[in-house]
């Protein structure tokens, strides 16, 4: 072969995308476990039954199955191959499966480990998933999902805490001007039942999820065509669509829902975490109580979270929510968590959009030490050594043979800001010339001025 | 589904394990950094063809290969599928696969984008990579490698940072009884043809590389057996099996070779690198040049580096070497390189064995806040904020109803070292009680000390 090709929707990450995204990883690392998170790590490969029957049939449909090794026909009657449809044969030559998100093996996980883990048991887990979604901008088969969980609490200072992770990692990354949304399924549960429609949360929570894209006037067609009558979802958009800040729209929906016992909890919860935050000084002027947030996943039962970033049209960048049902697939009952995820490649464009990356905190190497003969190579190690000794990240170009201009390019291609040169004049006056590659000043200094100028 | 399993030779990786494996990706990350490396990360998923082919055919077996999405066996007629094997059948049902090393889909990067890449290109790449290996003790189906690679130079200097690095590693891991084995293998080369076996390199690397499993006899036995007469076998062994320090057994080998060109280069080549290490310090002491080290890799053409800890039976915890064809098989010849790789499951073990990890590295939470009723839980929530605004890992039991033992016990399995206490007395006085969960000692003092302390 000789010309080598990536599958579609997957991707490199170059040295300089990759130690962007580092930075973007790195804080979110370091926020999760600021409040004591800590970090599991599940294998990419699955059992295809325990990923098989979670993301509902399309969903399943996008798994990546791993072909049995070996002879893996060998157990498939040949007379019954010409029968099989593709998808009858799958599980007979397919027992595994790529991971399609993060959620599932972390169910799986601490169900399988449910007697040897502390409850609250509170994790995060940075990995990539695999969908075989249909590639299309911002839309990938390979990607990084960062998840933070704590499970086995319905204490909800766990959900406050969740917006504080959020406002933190996006205040660290320099996203100031963000909007935290939050709701809670509840509220959503009671405006169904107070409306006379207990059996139509999902579908009330489904067209709702759509109001970004089709317009109140698409939520309500929708709901009408699902059976709920034109006033009554008339009524429904009227409650979601309440006025003013979050206490005014919380008191005209408790007073609404004062007899929903579920809907006035999911309003009660709501005034908790907020007062939560307020004890813990989290930004409350980034946090709206939206009751128009549905979110689409099917096992939210509580608080519900998405980040938008604002004045920039990426989506969410963010989101998550409480869930009371999540192990049960596996096998164990009533354990209720709560959790959040970044989006790593949404809040990576939002940074390119918004200039964020700061230079300065991308640079790898801070000094390169150049050489143009056995003399000068001999003592650049030298040199070398010390600066690497004092903590200074450093490297020498490895051929002595290469012109000076080579060396020279080498740098400014690695975007290295100063370059040290031992000319045979230096050699013997052990004054070094340091060079600013962006300003192209250059000043002579003994190899402790070198080593304090970089530090 | 009630009981969930992970599939055979993966596996999960618990908090405490995730932690002490970073600790190590952590250390390795910083080493290649501090020498000029930057970060490259492939995806896992690779075409077929860009895999296939490139590890021998034992090696191609062992690829794990992805099913098709959608209808796979649309395009395979079934007539056909009566007929075909699985081997044959794999093929038209499956066009990508699950990388097999970082190696290989490193060559493809760097062909892809020869145009863009500055060359020397030094890139480290930290990702787990799968093989269909039969399980067993210490060999898996998922594990990591940790790869440094300089490519697009031949200068020596390359192979001096290597040693480099492998023993900045080792030394910051606290590993620090180890021996970094060089050897070259022109050497080895040089040897056969002035043995008069020029065409049986291949065979005799392969052979010597079995040294340690087999002995000498073995290695005698097997070159008996693929056509090397017994004398001559005997020879070999004995240049190879030198006496003495580096010096004596390098200078011993450029008598042996100085008429063949290759191997007398492969000796000075070994001799250069030895003084370049001795100009930037290097630690000589642990480096042996061994001629028997053959390493079975086949596309090594140069240094060769194989790393043991003394003492422990682990086998090689990390090793790499010279190749100069590496992107040739994608249509990119003549490109010199040298690399190094660390089996992170490797040096995981040997911490272990050697009682290396120290608990308070692998900490995550500080502190945990106790609170048992509404007025504790709200003032509680302010001390967290003001820990954490302190950079102090810390984190507050998440409901106020559980029982003061049972928040201990949280602590306790969590390994947290501190609990800080506030009582209604506390909350009068400002005065706090944090208790050291080691010593079982509890000290009164405000937030100030806390944080003082724990800072």
């Amino acid at each position: 072969m000789s010309k080598p090709k990536l599958p579609r929707g997957v991707r490199d990450f170059g040295t300089t995308v990759t130690a962007k995204r580092n930075l973007i990883i790195d804080t979110i690392r370091d926020v999760f476990r600021k409040f004591g998170f800590e970090q599991l790590e599940t294998p990419a490969i699955e059992s295809l039954d325990v990923l098989t029957g979670k993301y509902g049939e399309e969903g399943d449909q996008l798994i990546f199955k791993i072909l049995n090794s070996g002879d893996y026909l060998d157990k498939v009657p040949r007379e019954e191959l010409l029968n099989l449809s593709s998808k009858a044969l799958t599980p007979k030559i397919s027992e595994k499966a790529l991971r399609y998100d993060l959620t599932v093996p972390f169910a799986r996980y601490v169900t399988m480990n449910r007697h040897q883990l502390t409850f609250p048991f509170k994790r995060y887990q940075i990995q990539p998933v695999w969908r075989a979604d249909r590639p299309q901008k911002g839309r990938y088969r390979e990607f990084y999902q960062c998840d933070a969980d704590v499970i086995g609490t319905s204490g909800l200072i766990c959900e406050a805490e969740m917006v504080l992770m959020i406002a933190e990692v996006l205040d660290r990354l320099g996203i100031s001007d963000f909007t935290i949304y939050i709701n809670n399924r509840k509220i959503l549960s009671g405006i169904a039942a107070y409306l006379g429609y207990d059996d139509y949360v999902e579908t009330i929570c489904v067209a709702v999820d759509k109001f970004d894209k089709i317009g109140r006037e698409g939520v309500v067609q929708e709901l009408k065509n699902r059976g709920i009558a034109e006033k009554d979802a008339e009524r429904l958009m009227h409650l979601l669509q309440t006025e003013g800040d979050n206490a005014a729209r919380l008191s005209h929906l408790a007073a609404a829902l004062q007899e929903q016992e579920e809907g006035a909890q999911g309003v009660e919860e709501i005034n908790t975490v907020i007062r939560h935050l307020d004890a813990m000084q989290g930004r409350l002027d980034s946090l709206v109580f939206e009751p128009s947030l549905a979110r689409g996943l099917s096992y939210y039962t509580g608080a519900i979270f998405e980040v938008k970033v604002n004045n920039v049209s990426i989506g969410s960048i963010s989101g998550g929510g409480r869930y009371d049902d999540l192990t049960s697939v596996f096998g164990l009952p009533d354990v209720s968590g709560v959790g959040i995820s970044f989006g790593l490649d949404r809040v990576y464009d939002v940074m390119e959009n918004l200039g964020l990356f700061q230079e300065d905190k991308i640079i790898s190497t801070q000094v390169l030490v150049t050489n143009f003969d056995e003399n000068t190579q001999t003592e650049g190690l030298k040199y070398l050594n010390q600066l690497r000794k004092a903590g200074i990240k450093a490297e020498i170009y490895p051929v002595y043979t290469a012109k000076m201009k080579k060396q020279f390019a080498y740098a400014d291609h690695k975007n290295i800001p100063y370059v040290l040169i031992i000319g045979h004049e230096e050699l013997e006056s052990g004054s070094l010339s340091l060079k600013n590659m962006k300003t192209g000043s250059q000043s002579k200094m003994h190899i402790e001025g070198v080593i304090a100028s970089l530090q």
